[in-house]
């Protein structure tokens, strides 16, 4: 796909709303010959904060690319007082997979990875169970097991974290990852975690959502996934989708239906992520086009 | 449609299970000649009870209509031990309809009632405000109006009852009616009394839905339609839906999108109720195919 | 809902994508003092198009109304070579419906006319049938009936467009219409005509598409709203939606479960026109957000 | 999941409709002590055809297992001149899968094979490419890959029956196999080859189906799993799914989020036929609760 071949660089930017910012900051693009390949915007009324997207092409584009930082923050971002993250598509992601005992969510992203679909490096897997190490070997990515109890949990994590920067890691997928991580943890990796939590959120937070969705007699459930904040599963929302179930629908049939549509929401998350499509405010999340 | 014109009578049937129960009770129907128009059956595996829905011809049915009750009681139900529900589509239930100010919900059903889209009698509008008046005069139906007041409140809903018992009002629809009923009130018309909440339960129940949907920043938004208990928005649900929304989306335009969800989800419910589709077992519905 | 008290503008414009085109419209509204409340655009990489879509409010905006068009004309669309057009929220415009004998498309429009959920001005329904006319009446529209036959079409045609333009109408809403409109009638309304087809279209055009979908066993039924051309079902779809449907359903329950979707999804086609959201290009439609 | 524990047998019958056949099947296994697990049933009203699926417990069944198949004869289907089969859930299916190039719903099968999700064998891999070669070789299954040309085609189709004749293959699965199978290859498996068709059929089959929707500017994008018939993308249909898109979506982006729509329908439809609860009449599926 030709998404992958660009050389091109992204901002994400936010800062309170005044008149002249979208202006402003597309003539610096077109005064140094970018070509603009995607661009949105969004204002958030109540609290008067403007936030944008902006992606173009490096190709022909009159500031080299080293300086583009410097540059775009002398003349833009200090006296716009902006917020800001630049991105250069050529630098490949590093992200790490947290996982448990259930396949189906690893499973999922290993088989985008093993394809290509994603512009991504799997670098490492780390697991409080040994059953899915299989599974990482058969596509050759390190597996590292934690054996996890109240005592040496504090412990593993000064492990898992020290194997997080060795190898470099970016963001963190939990995929069905059956253990809360402290928040020393979280705050390090902020907006950087992604959780796949097996119900439509806010309804039916914590464990055995399915359970709870059959004694309720939804006639819907769904996945949400979310970025990890210190809160169990009140992190913001970047994905969610539900499937219709109906009275027929065994605790059992929930689960099967269920890891469907985990396995879909996860990964639409991560494409999100690895898009740069991403902005966090107000625990809420903006997903841009 | 021909649905309208037969000539047939519904048995819902609960018990708990053991082998043969459609054999037997099928059998009744093949051996006084009734030719079956529908027929469902669920089992519950967790409380082991029985659940069956059958429909079917009087036309050449041996037994006469008005014995139907008494020879299935004595061959059937008693020695079977059957709780179990008898209707004749000739029957024309009669509905009732309490709204406050939205009218969304109120225009959906008497455009259904107006095309004859539903076989149902709808007698009698209640509301706690006056704004539908006008609305309930354009379809000339009885339009009462109640101001309700903490002090009233108790006075008002006996004149309601006997409203209800005058107009021989056989179930109740909650149109986005902003009140809530007395437990007297809701056990008087138990599975009976239908409500459409705004939002996916168990999420956001009570108050403001769509408000608590933004701040949370979900993805989806749903609504609920449900068989109203004395707990509030806890009774068994019989029908939901959800649509996407994103971040682009204010309170006001969930309210927008989040009406025709309500006014869909609404009408399917009172459709399957009417069809006499619904049971309800321990707060969950089962809707029969 | 203040989305209607704005005084406000909307410019919709595309013209051959280049650089630094929305730097040069973005600063004209900011140079003028200009508060952009929405903005969107969207670039066909096809066929190297830059589409655009921005609304401001007018207060404080430096131009004098009456003088923007003349000076966008010149400053900007001039100079760029743009094709745009320029709409004021303060203009109401005028909606006539084309009925045949299905109600439902028609309820749900008036219903929402009825409520204030639209800003629009609906004064003018003509039909083929006189089923109607008695819901025209209920919410006091103007009803023109027209026997049509082979022989008094085109006479009738001329009479109709004579009674749109005495009503000043700007758009047509095709609401289960069952008659086909002549090329010269088509093009004299380009993107003003919007049908609501019971397909999801390119499935299924023409009569009977909910025989057809039963006959094929599909397991989605849909519906698509779309701008009327000279070809039969053909049109840029502005909108399309499906439900699920299984073995059990008849035709008759097509029928009525598609019923459900034609009229959101008709309704959901106005919103966007309305809201001046929409671009044609190609055949393909363009809904800003 | 225990539903994999049971010793349990199922019917699947059709005959034409008349009374009483509910109860004389029903009673054929309560009068040997058979515990009914799962029963479902459906008339075709236009064509006046009987359609049942029953699972029952063979645990305490007083028909000894090797005497069923002759006694359901004697007793049932002779005197009723039923169409039927039986199957025991101990009997584990033997699937082969064809593939091209794209490997997403391979991967989705091997994954749930690989995780036990469903029971069942798969033994060959057949494909027209190398690609999907080292895929197969990770989870340990055979493939086989046949250049295909115009010459060989009909002389690589024999060879290709006898590898799945050998390997005692019951049923197979085109994962986006992009080759026509001859008439007499599909004649030979009639209702066991189910194919992935990326379109919402009828619209837009044969090739390029995505192209086709971006051009013809859909709101909407499907996949359909269908059993394969003589003609291409004409058989039974047993499962669909779609998903919204836009103006923004390139024929790319259709392409991207349509692989997770072609995997999740394809092993749903996988799903049905391993549970034996699908039936084909009249070029419609019957897929039972």
């Amino acid at each position: 796909m030709n998404l992958f071949n660009n050389h091109s660089a992204i901002l994400l930017i936010y800062c309170p709303d005044r008149k002249g910012l979208v202006a402003t900051i597309t003539r610096f693009l077109s005064d140094h010959n970018g070509n603009i390949l995607e661009i949105d915007q969004h204002v958030d009324k109540e609290h008067r904060v403007f936030f944008m997207r902006v992606k173009w092409d490096l190709q022909g584009f009159k500031i080299p690319e080293s300086k583009i930082q410097e540059k775009f923050k002398e003349e833009i971002a200090k006296p716009l007082n902006l917020a800001w993250q630049l991105y250069f598509t050529k630098n490949i992601p590093r992200m790490a997979v947290f996982v448990s005992r259930y396949p189906h969510c690893l499973h999922d992203i290993l088989a985008r990875y093993n394809s290509g679909e994603w512009k991504v490096e799997i670098s490492l897997i780390i697991s409080n169970h040994k059953d899915l190490q299989p599974l990482a070997e058969r596509y050759e990515i390190d597996f590292h097991y934690f054996h996890v109890t109240p005592e040496n949990k504090a412990d593993g994590e000064i492990k898992q974290r020290h194997l997080l920067k060795k190898h470099g890691i970016d963001f963190i997928i939990l995929a069905r990852y059956m253990q809360i991580l402290s928040e020393d943890f979280v705050s390090e990796y902020t907006s950087r975690i992604i959780n796949i939590h097996h119900s439509f959120l806010p309804a039916f937070p914590g464990a055995k959502p399915y359970h709870s969705a059959y004694k309720r007699g939804v006639k819907v459930i769904g996945a949400t996934s979310h970025y990890v904040t210190s809160e169990l599963d009140q992190g913001p929302i970047i994905e969610q989708d539900v499937i219709h179930v109906n009275h027929r629908h065994s605790v059992d049939d929930l689960v099967r239906k269920g890891r469907d549509l985990e396995k879909i929401v996860l990964s639409r998350a991560i494409w999100h992520h690895l898009q740069r499509k991403t902005l966090v405010f107000e625990n809420r999340t903006i997903v841009f086009q």
